[in-house]
């Protein structure tokens, strides 16, 4: 029976006995964390053969530079090559970064703030530039836009991606600089972008002329099921089809197909933004770690053996999907508490609680011992103004510690939900 | 006999003798390069045991961080008491980089530009200002406030550091924002900073709130020789002393000790600033690789452990130093062309032609295919006042050719020499 179809008397029946099975899970002193997109100690396992792959007399790359010494601005050419298939775009286009495709996204609208980018004044003394950020969508995105000052302006996400309709009008502002985009099992619905939406992207006529889409395909690869997965058209093509290809700045990294703490990032780019990024990185650094990149290219080999590697992924990912899941199905679906995204990939599910209960779910989450991610965190400035939805990150922890994080976190729901009914 | 006192008879006889030499270089077809600080295979063999030190079973530091995932935003506790101990600061004023201080570097300049320091408004909007170049230096130094529009102001290096009286009246403009100093061996020259220069740069009062000491002691261990070592006061430690330590940024790195293409960079500040850059780090980086941290932190052990893997260094550089001091004595100095410099230590020796003779025989040395940096590119815009410095970098070249490379470098100096006198 739906909640709220339930009278009073029924709700504080329902509470009450939510409430012991709460206070159970408060006498366990337990210590759970659901809130992070990391990788767990099993999925770090399947790249251990990166730490035998180099060694001195092996460390020189296929043109015979030594990856030992100085040199190589933009990454070696076998690291290039895998991220160009990925990308599916020439060897010329590609940037290899350090471990962070995070650093390379903050580097560039570092440059844009404080230098311009396309002989345009620094956005800094351009007036009150904008940011356009699907929601919900990455904070760490977000973030990166607010640091500088940049206003951020939320667009919804829907199942085909970003309100198109919205973004077409809000590029009419030379004031708007750009968009922050995950193409791909986004983070945290786990949407993909439609053709229509690629489509429309790569057809923007912003009015400023050092407008940029930030394109991070950060869950590239990064599919959970055989027989369903998203496909989704290339904006990079699409760009070049339509002579668009100056807006877009193309991120992927190997953060959860390797190891997150070393592993290799990558930037695709049009001639012209190559030319951009290398006219600053060319004071910036003496060039990124080669000696990670040469293990990195020996041990993932090509887009086919990425597949491999990633099916195993796929494998301890599942299981951990399938739990929360469940649960919603069983414990929180009959009772109308909240909706589930079923993504076929990526790091996340969005639940979404009845309006204004999210924050009241994490709080309860929290007390006894499980740490979501704060509610709100997902849109700019933390700021759901249904404070309804909370990212669940399930990747993490042991399948049974998650399996309890997710019973903790099904009654949390429900009881914040039969607050909000009960004070209506 | 000095060339000076030569008739012209004299010197065109010379010269006809020099020529011949030369054209006997030039058939020979040679590639030398003596232009970069990079040190040579030899050197980055002894540090190799780096490739064996960390796997999967033991990727956890000693606070059980496990370095392949995410984590970890200023260092590994290891890394950062092995810099600690080299800075001779808390391990709390000690963030960790990747594998390029200049990189720290830069995000620093960056970070003042963009969003300003101390509360002040952003260097981009303060108007023109200005930095303090002491030159000959380095000319990535200069390139970066050069990149940002800054202007880099020359002041004159001595044997004791900069020129500390023009630097205590140039600081007294508000829009002098900082200054480049290399304290030990220094780039290009060798020399180290006096006390009294340490001292005055600890008391300095700058009329700039956000005014910085951009202080790269990169050659801080790299001493050439066991019974002559330069000692340089701890300019961090002068400062606190002085509660001006909000003005030092104090950068590091083993570029230069282990592999330089994937070593490990460290920035040593105050509370204060170490603040100001995790205000900056957090929304920019997931954090340096750690397991290359890790690698480093089993490698070097301690300063102890440090000091044995330096001297393995100065065994290979020794030599190559000695054969330019020994060219320049055996066939410049008899004949007064130019004068040198006697490092203890670094990684370069400068090279002072006559007047009006630095471009002419880097052109000539060139052309009989040895490479050498660029005349002039040691001070800002490269424009050397007296068109007489050269550094040179004798560390990368096998000892046979880089004995062969500094004749040839001999004999241009002395034909570009001998034409300036000719025209006079």
């Amino acid at each position: 029976m739906l909640y709220s179809e339930m009278s009073k008397e029924q709700l504080l029946g329902e509470k009450e006995q939510l409430l012991k099975k709460y206070d159970e899970y408060k006498a366990l002193n337990l210590n759970l964390n659901m809130s992070r997109g990391k990788p767990s100690k099993e999925q770090l396992d399947i790249s251990n053969e990166l730490f035998h792959l180099v060694d001195a007399d092996n460390a020189v790359t296929q043109d015979g530079t030594e990856c030992r010494n100085y040199g190589g601005l933009v990454g070696i050419p076998e690291m290039k090559k895998i991220f160009a298939d990925l990308f599916g775009c020439p060897v010329e286009n590609v940037i290899i970064g350090e471990n962070s495709s995070l650093h390379m996204m903050f580097d560039i609208i570092a440059q844009a703030v404080s230098r311009g980018l396309d002989g345009e004044k620094p956005w800094l003394v351009q007036g009150k530039v904008k940011f356009l950020c699907p929601c919900p969508g990455y904070d760490r995105h977000f973030a990166i836009t607010e640091y500088f000052g940049i206003e951020n302006i939320p667009v919804p996400m829907t199942e085909n991606g970003p309100d198109m309709d919205m973004v077409e009008e809000l590029v009419k502002d030379p004031l708007v600089k750009g968009i922050w985009c995950v193409p791909k099992y986004s983070n945290p619905d786990g949407y993909s972008y439609s053709d229509e939406t690629i489509i429309r992207l790569a057809s923007l006529q912003p009015a400023a002329n050092d407008f940029r889409i930030m394109y991070d395909n950060a869950y590239a690869v990064h599919h959970l099921y055989e027989d369903r997965q998203d496909d989704v058209l290339c904006l990079f093509q699409e760009c070049i089809k339509r002579g668009t290809e100056k807006m877009i700045l193309y991120f992927m990294s190997t953060s959860k197909i390797t190891h997150p703490g070393s592993g290799v990032s990558a930037l695709c780019a049009s001639d012209h933004n190559i030319d951009l990024m290398k006219q600053r990185m060319q004071y910036q650094t003496i060039g990124p770690d080669k000696v990670n990149q040469l293990r990195h290219a020996r041990f993932l080999k090509d887009s086919e053996n990425i597949k491999k590697i990633m099916k195993k992924h796929a494998e301890i990912m599942r299981p951990k999907f399938q739990a929360v899941i469940d649960e919603y199905e069983n414990e929180l679906k009959p009772y109308g508490v909240g909706t589930i995204t079923y993504p076929n990939g990526g790091y996340f599910i969005s639940f979404y609680a009845p309006e204004g209960c999210a924050k009241r779910t994490v709080e309860l989450c929290k007390q006894v011992g499980l740490v979501t991610t704060p509610a709100g965190s997902a849109y700019p400035y933390g700021k759901d103004p249904k404070d309804s939805h909370i990212r669940i990150a399930p990747s993490f922890p042991p399948l049974d510690e998650l399996k309890q994080a997710v019973k903790i976190f099904s009654v949390s729901a429900k009881i914040a939900t039969i607050e909000k009914l009960l004070q209506k």
